[in-house]
């Protein structure tokens, strides 16, 4: 690999500074999410000199009112600041929620001398529900006075973004660009509601069903032309967040937004064939912060207990390698019996057959491996069952983490989901929460 | 109503003989479905005189042998027998699999001196496991020795055909066309991995996903001509069976199929014109019948708590009315809270949003009633949170059965999916069960 990890935090670029404040949005709710992890709940990050900005957003036909606002002015060459929210997802909030969007974004400019429209916002939290706009004016005061670019700080966004999180989600990198040094890094958050579809229009591309909140910022100090920096954060999503899923459902604010400000002072990266060798070096370093916030998101999904990789290939084509992987993801079935650490291989038979994907039960290859090994422990092959003990199979599947391969063969096409078991703690977790007149979510 | 309900029994229509015995194939799996309810497990079922026949049947590309012999025997005109088995479903068993079906349906030919083309065969349980044919051949002669026309044997039926179910299925009407009393009766399983999409040819008829092993057998002793019988039980099927789901995973084997023996001596019933008032009326009474099993199966999924009817208005056609009401019923977020008793409008707008059908969110209305009726209890209108005090949608929603109304205000299509909430006891139920060298499903 040609870059190195490095202490986690989001300020680690260098040009951002960075803080997340307690405001009271999430003691406001009684949910269980609300009540979980640290009581920070608004963050805000800034950029020194304006940065290159890219967003992709949730597809989601009920968008949230602040996905409804960062999207035009994701599309913008530039932005200086995002500011963050749990608690509160504004969404289903009608004319009143974009105002509040608006607002927010507005305070942020004002306290730090910035056009409002380069400030984007995401927020996360109950849907249906009046965003506290007085505490959330004091919540921003506040992080404006308290902005620093210490790795605290850094940590203080990857808290302020925690709904029912266990844990806060960070990474950093750093790579080398014509000898210049760049790094790259993020927070994200997740846990419920998660099986996320994002374009960088918010427009859904194809007829082909996509499927969190979750919501991620990056940053990075490299110096990136918009139109490059655009092409490779959808790169980047399209491998990572738009893989995963928790229970299949695609949330109202899902948002992952990069600002990259040229504090580097590497040579610009553009989509120039020129560019090509450096841009493809970062998008390489981009891949990876993406796809490790991404699967942090599932291995800290709603109850879990098995964190599975599904790996289908064989397939006529990707539309069909990815309808067969997410079919078998989101099978309650499957998931279930994943739970209890059975190899039940007839339902995933089952699932591929019901799936949109052409099956051919006779050709079908199923097997499990450790993450990433090339070891394969067969199931199914040719569509009958593999003579392999079925003790073998229930080790396989008895791993806290494990590959599920399965090969249609039918073509060359492949696709990758990253999923989880359904465990009774997701029922349990999910099962309401009566005496809080709200609906937790997005 | 045109027809009055009678004591439930497969043989109340007239010239039907059942018997259901223990043979042992549940006794030989250690699944916890298998070890539920009676030990019952194989089934027949025969007409005095050819009937007219009709069969729906998975659209699952992973069909079991049952299905693959059955498809081409229900599109005859006419057929005699249907041999039916728990505890094994006889699929992804390959070649030995369909020799395996064909022997059973031969087994009872040879016994009942019919030809072995108008014998059908249903199969449930286990996926994945060799047929254990010496069994099976003692089960099919000791249930063609103790064939009955009586009630008690009826429910011999029922209960053999019953895997993770907790209750067996039946019911049986009389209607009377033209002076002619007509009865129609049936019996269904169901329990898991429901979400049938059935059609005559086991062919998907649409790009549209279609989604148990639910398994069902109707008996009329009707005089149907046989296209007029196989379009009626697709509308029957099409308003019934095809409009549940429990879990959204459909099944390899799914079958619904009818056989209609005319020894009511009503006039022949078919698809002229002059034909149209009487086959309307038997319609109606089969619809009856299809959607009473089809509600049981669903009343009585895996560890469920609450039966919910959930009704989409205002689509701009029936697949987006049939897509809205599928996300809903399919999400494990809205199916988790309905576990919990709680009325979380949030989720429900975030399927629909995801959903392939076109919302417009400031047009969606949901609200709650009691089953069937006319009352509104609104969480939703146009978009925005109704006045409706929490407490009262609490309670519309702790009732173990309601109805939920969506509409979308957008045209004039609508779609009815009847469904469940999502449990612990599921979870628990199907999260594997190790030591089971199998895979129960099917």
């Amino acid at each position: 690999m040609s870059f190195t990890t490095l202490p986690a935090s989001i300020t680690a670029p260098q040009g951002f500074r960075a803080a997340g404040v307690v405001c009271g949005i999430k003691r406001l709710g009684t949910g269980k999410g609300s009540n979980k992890g640290p009581k920070r709940d608004l963050a805000l990050l800034v950029s020194d000199l304006p940065a290159a900005v890219a967003g992709m957003f949730t597809t989601n036909q009920v968008a949230a009112a602040p996905v409804k606002l960062s999207i035009p002015r994701a599309r913008q060459a530039f932005a200086r600041a995002v500011v963050m929210n749990s608690g509160n997802a504004n969404a289903c909030t009608g004319a009143a929620g974009m105002r509040d969007a608006r607002e927010m974004t507005k305070l942020v400019a004002d306290q730090l001398d910035l056009t409002e429209r380069s400030v984007l916002v995401c927020s996360t939290g109950r849907i249906g529900v009046p965003m506290p706009m007085p505490r959330i004016k004091r919540g921003i005061l506040a992080a404006a006075a308290h902005l620093a670019a210490s790795p605290e700080n850094g940590h203080q966004v990857a808290e302020a973004i925690m709904t029912s999180d266990t844990r806060p989600k960070e990474i950093a990198v750093e790579l080398v660009l014509a000898k210049q040094r760049v790094r790259i890094a993020g927070v994200a958050k997740g846990a419920g509601m998660i099986q996320p579809g994002m374009s960088l229009s918010g427009v859904r591309p194809a007829a082909r069903p996509l499927h969190a909140t979750m919501l991620a910022v990056l940053t990075s100090d490299a110096a990136v032309e918009s139109r490059a920096l655009k092409s490779s954060l959808a790169e980047a999503v399209a491998n990572s967040f738009n893989r995963i899923t928790v229970d299949g459902d695609m949330s109202t604010n899902d948002t992952v937004i990069l600002l990259a400000n040229g504090m580097a002072r590497n040579p610009v990266l553009t989509l120039n064939p020129s560019s090509r060798p450096l841009l493809r070096k970062f998008q390489e370093a981009l891949n990876h912060v993406a796809l490790e916030l991404a699967k942090m998101i599932v291995r800290d999904g709603e109850g879990i207990s098995r964190f599975v990789t599904v790996r289908v290939s064989g397939a006529r084509n990707f539309t069909d390698a990815d309808a067969a992987a997410r079919a078998v993801a989101n099978s309650a079935l499957v998931k279930t019996s994943w739970c209890g650490g059975d190899p039940n291989w007839g339902r995933i038979l089952d699932a591929l057959g019901y799936s949109q994907a052409r099956v051919n039960e006779e050709k079908v290859d199923i097997a499990y491996s450790p993450p990433g090994s090339s070891q394969r422990i067969y199931a199914v092959q040719g569509g009958r069952p593999a003579r392999t003990p079925f003790r073998r199979l229930c080790a396989a599947v008895a791993a806290p983490e494990f590959d599920l391969h399965i090969g249609l063969n039918l073509g060359k096409a492949k696709a990758v989901v990253y999923t989880c078991d359904l465990t009774e703690a997701y029922v349990d977790f999910n099962k309401g929460d009566i005496g809080n007149p709200s609906a937790l979510g997005g």
